[in-house]
């Protein structure tokens, strides 16, 4: 393999094709992590597409593959994710490139310092006719099911919105409970209502991961309650929807909690993230070789985002999950079986050899 | 009026009685205050008793009154409330005298630089046969019901409780529902049912007065939540019915939960307070006295804690309320409306003119 490091700090390395000018085939995760970090995470499908490759023991393929392993895919130094991604797909602007880190020193200024140029191109290679992105699941739906490997065909959309719910704080033994303007009782009411939502509704999750309540005092009532909302489905039109009945929701609660002693709620959504399809022919073709090799396996959406997620904008892009055990990663314990790593080469290689010419 | 600063630095002055060795009520309230305090809680019930003798221009009664603006009621500055009437009562002790300030002072080299002895006795004069509190009512009830004064029945009894929610925080994204183990919706959950049973209890006030959530990222479901519960009654079975069946509701809504992923409950009885009942021979008198000088007026519990709920241990004790406009207190905006004082000078005159031998 001829090996670089492109000009944002992804290392690639070409597999060139039993012909010269053949498609090139793009296939790889990241090597980048989280602090306190599992073995796993994104390393694990650039050494997968390393022993496919070596498993062809020199035998070239009809076209060629370029394997990468994408750097800052978590975004913990600059708090910004997919910065080798964006940066092949063409959206990382002088914005990003001025993100500083702790130190102050920007995204750019890093980059020249390890000797890289930040203007420079890293486009996918000319001929690239697909992106494939092995990773483990970080959740724990194939371990429950007991399946080794996943066949992704979306990556949820998401939305977060932050919601202040607004009250009267006051002494908790001399405001009898039909006076209280109680903003936590408010927040509490709807959360209730946007579990029972997102149980309700097929793959949608929901989820409250911050909560802060003001003043914050056992013997006082809270007078404010800000919390967050994270919700995501493979769906655009179902996520949507369901932000639009819980915001309707909020209002209700406080309208109706208002008869006594006002409370309001301010709802902002804080971001938006559209989601993303893999390409159904990959797909079919991840399923397909799934089949032939007998492979314990399902299509499932992520819910989580990757690299693919933004390659997918300028290349076909497909991902293949391994069972996480337990569910757990971005953890010491993050663990994946030596089976369905086995599992995972065994469709990989039939899927390499059967790829139709049509799609490359 | 004989004046003195007794040794744990309440300022109390003796109107003697018509004649020698009689009876001696005590009459007063504390006159420190919270940061950021109105000008009412605590002071105006000693100025109140104040005015009332002056009112008597000179003349004397069958009792001497001694009225008493006890110290450090609030508690900030050494975190512990009561002080005054807590030494009054002789519940003071070695422990109490070692508290220390936020400069490590204590309570024991504070007295003894502002030139007290600490050891010395501060106790009722002889004879004394019963304590009176006027005290602003710091909460909305006679505001909303339209009534100048209230006669306190009984100081609500109270307990605070501390409960820890746990469940396995998780990817907010890859972790369906299903397999979830939150411990903000186990806490929501439970925080419901208090709310649902302080409003189906006359009298029963219940408070989650902080919520804190771990890990706290709008990404990661909570794996642990820790949250208070403040909760009063004027029957101490009531309130500790109300504990017991919300502890029960907690391990219930746990053990559901479970079914699917692991939830636990830990709850800690923090601190727990006996209601203390006013005297019902001075409550009866102060109705009677309602009554003959036609006060709007009713009978209720007190929320809130005073230190007539200290004194009550030595000596019979009665506590009259006025209106708290808006039941806004411990803030600048805290207010007395001038007709209320009235009604309250006009009740109290009665109360000491009528107040039977057999009282003293």
């Amino acid at each position: 393999m001829a090996t670089r490091i492109d000009s944002i700090g992804n290392l690639r390395g070409l597999y060139p094709a039993a012909l010269g000018d053949a498609p090139v085939l793009l296939f790889g995760s990241h090597i980048d992590t989280v602090p306190n970090a599992g073995r796993f995470d994104g390393i694990l499908g650039v050494a997968l597409a390393l022993a496919l490759l070596r498993s062809l023991g020199g035998r070239r393929l009809p076209y060629a593959i370029e394997v990468i392993a994408f750097s800052e895919e978590e975004g913990v130094r600059f708090c910004l994710p997919f910065i080798g991604s964006r940066a092949l797909a063409g959206t990382l602007g002088a914005a990003e490139f001025a993100r500083t880190d702790a130190a102050s020193i920007t995204l750019a200024e890093a980059l020249t310092s390890f000797g890289l140029d930040p203007a420079a191109d890293c486009a996918p290679l000319p001929r690239t006719f697909a992106f494939l992105e092995v990773h483990i699941e970080q959740g724990p739906v194939l371990d429950r099911e007991e399946l080794s490997l996943g066949i992704v065909t979306a990556i949820a959309g998401q939305s977060r919105l932050s919601l202040t719910f607004r009250g009267q704080a006051n002494h908790a033994g001399t405001t009898p409970m039909r006076f209280r303007a109680d903003a936590l009782m408010a927040a509490v009411q709807w959360i209730t209502a946007v579990e029972a939502l997102a149980r309700e509704t097929p793959g949608l999750v929901a989820t409250i991961g911050t909560l802060a309540v003001s003043p914050g005092a056992v013997n006082i009532i809270p007078g404010e309650v800000t919390c967050s909302l994270d919700i995501r489905h493979a769906e655009d039109k179902t996520r949507k929807h369901a932000v639009r009945r819980l915001c309707a929701r909020a209002e209700s609660i406080v309208q109706y909690r208002s008869l006594h002693a006002p409370v309001t709620v301010e709802i902002t959504e804080t971001s938006t993230q559209q989601s993303v399809r893999m390409d159904s022919a990959l797909t079919l073709a991840l399923e397909a070789a799934a089949q032939r090799t007998a492979q314990p396996c399902r299509t499932m959406p992520s819910g989580a985002g990757h690299d693919a997620m933004i390659v997918a904008a300028v290349l076909p892009s497909a991902m293949l999950f391994l069972r996480t055990p337990n569910g757990l990663s971005h953890l010491p314990d993050e663990a994946v079986r030596p089976d369905d790593v086995t599992a995972a080469l065994t469709l990989l290689s039939s899927f390499l050899e059967h790829l139709p010419p049509n799609q490359r």
